[in-house]
């Protein structure tokens, strides 16, 4: 394994965190909260750290999928291990596990909390927990390939490991013009829906920090009853920019480069809104009686579903309250998950459109046994790795998700509430049903468990392989094989 | 499709089951109940429509795999509908939809039931209940093949779509033998438990009726409160009885051929008995405190482990009270279900041994993308074709699950009960948890979802496919083209 550019990497992603921190330094300074010293020290020593660690530059460039997966899962570890340092300091968060959390649950874009009052926190503080949402969302590693010159074709295993979905779509023939155009996108869009909120009469820290969590699809709020006490105008504006941004960018991609036909044949973007639409009747019909009128229970119904199904999380009403119906049609979404190469989680729609034509290629196959069928994607073939691949992660992550209950489960919660907490962080939505609904928090667990949850975000976000390789012996093994040699 | 052998095989099996009520009217004739009249009718309808439906045997012998699930499907259909009838007819059960549930929860060997007071049954109603058990373990098609002569060498096609399993294995060359020895144990192993529990003191009629249910691992007592109040001795024998008919039969017949050799490699066996052990263990502990001594926690929780894991679902505790990893250990347990070509049903441990393997072949080709593994099972490596199929056979029972969830959620109970009552009902174990629970049971349904349990309990005993293809739009289209032409 190629250690000295893993090292390289590492250390330039702390260089870059340390930079992003300046961020909340200046709003600390701006509203001359207290922390501003916590971010002070936490940022300069990262910048330090950072820039000592790439002075010399590794012989070796190479970077093979195996070394994508690991340098990727330890950024996300470290970033997490410092970014915590300034809740961690300051005492807003006395406990060092529940600040890790915060902090995990941040970069992931789950937004599970384990705060009860979040309007309690300094606006550095607020502004640094949204923030992160927002550098998750699209990820560190493509931004560090964004404006970071790196030589080499084999960047894209970076981009690889860090970016959702089963194949990424090179939209540019050089990656580095490939992460800017996702970062310009990402950041056209993000500014679009600030300016919007703040027609809606908000104040400019509150539509950052908002559009923040939408963009990222990350859902902390700033509001201890998240949007519930927003106006409909606001709650429709996050609505459909949560939509936006959990459509695959690939669509954005070919708007900028005027290939319009094929933006709007995207069969995964079409079956996505088709999703939102199904689930949005589905509970309008069933929440109707429930509020006063027809468009309170629609605003609700839709909100909800953009949120859940682009795991953001935000809550605009107490859905734990709803049928059982309801319920079961969010927890569906949450497994779903957006679309593939946007900043969603979950198992992504793209994912199920391959599962779902396999199955359908099977039956078939039982009643013509002699005819080959290859199942087609956006009018071309898919693949047969790719489908076996896709098949391996449906498994893989049922078996986590099926594991991290069991051990959540040891907590002597009921049921739901154990299945829905993994649900919820491994498809880094964050609120989950019962004791983990929209108007509760994940401060119940035991220190173990969080552990648990924090391991189930991380997977989550970096769908899957490149944490579980960190867990594979056989990594390990060569390493010191070599080592004897 | 010949349809001419559909319409042979399904007379055949209305002849079987004529024959097969004639035992029931036995019983209730020597025990004087009123409802001989009803099985005599029943009975009689049965041989002497089978008889008319297979004077003109078919031209064509040819049995093609759709034509083996088509036959399959609507034979486990046919056989329920007239296999209620004496449930209905005697007033037993008055309304149709509820002994329909029942019939078919008896021979997929589910044992969900409908029923408030079982004891109220008369003897031969109760007979029939649990023989039905009997008859759906091995499956009636296999029976078909061990007894009435049928040339052409398709007919394994029929057995394919009877017996649960990715692969069904010809211990001997002939179709025709390899019934024969599967009943031939079956019927062997029944009497031995039959013996067994009669030297535990119960009667000829209480000792026949539960090795009935256990042999199916099915799952119906004779008794309102399951196993709970019969003696240690008695659960042990069941306990010990339901393991093994939860083994693969190959496993016997190997012993039966001599071949220990490969009788005690076998791998699916193997890893069946150590699940088994290690859910014990967990439950044991965390149920320990629960009861009075340690000897009672170790038999319920053995008890219960291995009436779960064979999917038989007799119950000696409330489980429903356990802690919640017990409960969570349960479920996992009843989707694992146990092996492949034994009674039981769930998603089978050889399923699951290929579905982690494939799992560990994908993290090893990111460290080592260049090396091609292959899957070994018994030594031998696992065709392409069958890890394929195996995993569309998770994901289709996977979608399934969540599609009846979602159905039977609109009755609007919680979530646990909605979830549970589908898992317990596709992979045929009969009780589930809460309000499906082990001392309740499924009459609290609307009939709209019990309809869609009773597929879901046919779908899980014949696996999916079989009864899925019925529903598959190509198998009318072809044959309606096949008419216009």
């Amino acid at each position: 394994m190629n250690k000295s550019i893993i090292r390289y990497i590492l250390c330039q992603v702390m260089r870059i965190e340390g930079a992003l921190m300046l961020l909340p330094l200046i709003v600390a300074v701006l509203y001359g909260d207290p922390e501003w010293v916590d971010f002070a020290i936490v940022s300069g020593g990262l910048i330090i750290l950072g820039w000592l660690g790439t002075i010399s530059k590794p012989k070796n460039n190479t970077i093979y999928l195996k070394e994508g997966c690991v340098a990727t899962s330890l950024s996300w570890i470290i970033m997490s291990l410092f970014g915590c340092l300034p809740f961690y300091m300051s005492g807003a968060i006395p406990r060092f596990t529940d600040a890790l959390f915060e902090t995990v649950s941040g970069f992931t874009t789950t937004g599970a909390s384990i705060l009860f009052d979040i309007e309690s926190l300094s606006h550095s503080l607020l502004f640094w927990r949204s923030f992160t949402h927002w550098i998750g969302g699209m990820g560190v590693l493509v931004f560090l390939l964004a404006v970071v010159p790196m030589s080499g074709g084999s960047n894209i295993n970076l981009m690889r490991a860090e970016s959702p979905g089963p194949s990424v779509g090179k939209v540019l023939p050089k990656i580095k013009n490939t992460a800017q155009i996702l970062y310009l996108v990402y950041l056209g869009l993000t500014l679009i829906e600030v300016i919007l909120l703040m027609f809606g009469g908000m104040s400019i820290f509150d539509s950052l920090t908002l559009s923040f969590g939408t963009a990222g699809t990350g859902g902390f709020g700033i509001k201890n009853d998240s949007f519930m006490s927003y106006t409909p105008y606001v709650q429709w504006v996050a609505g459909i920019f949560m939509l936006l941004f959990g459509i695959n960018f690939n669509f954005y991609c070919f708007m900028l480069l005027r290939q319009f036909r094929k933006a709007f044949t995207l069969e995964e973007v079409r079956k996505y809104l088709l999703i939102i639409a199904a689930a949005t009747a589905i509970i309008f019909v069933n929440i109707l009686s429930m509020y006063e009128n027809a468009f309170k229970a629609l605003t609700h119904a839709f909100f909800q579903v953009t949120s859940i199904m682009t795991t953001t999380g935000f809550a605009s009403a107490d859905f734990d309250t709803w049928p059982t119906v309801c319920k079961l049609t969010l927890v569906i979404l949450m497994m779903i998950g957006a679309c593939a190469g946007s900043t969603g989680g979950g198992i992504k729609v793209s994912r199920f459109i391959v599962l779902f034509k396999s199955i359908r290629k099977e039956l078939s196959s039982y009643i013509h046994p002699k005819i080959v069928r290859k199942i087609n994607m956006d009018g071309r073939p898919v693949e047969h790795e790719v489908v076996r691949s896709i098949n391996v992660f449906f498994i893989s992550f049922f078996a986590v998700m099926v594991g991290s209950t069991f051990l959540v489960s040891l907590d002597n919660f009921d049921l739901t509430t154990s299945f829905t907490a993994v649900v919820a962080t491994l498809d880094n939505i964050g609120p989950g049903l019962a004791k983990v609904g929209p108007t509760c928090n994940y401060a119940l667990f035991s220190p173990f468990s969080k552990y648990v949850l924090i391991l189930d975000m991380i997977a989550g976000r970096l769908e899957l392989f490149p944490l579980l390789i960190l867990f594979h012996p056989r990594l390990y093994a060569e390493a010191f094989r070599k080592k004897n040699k």
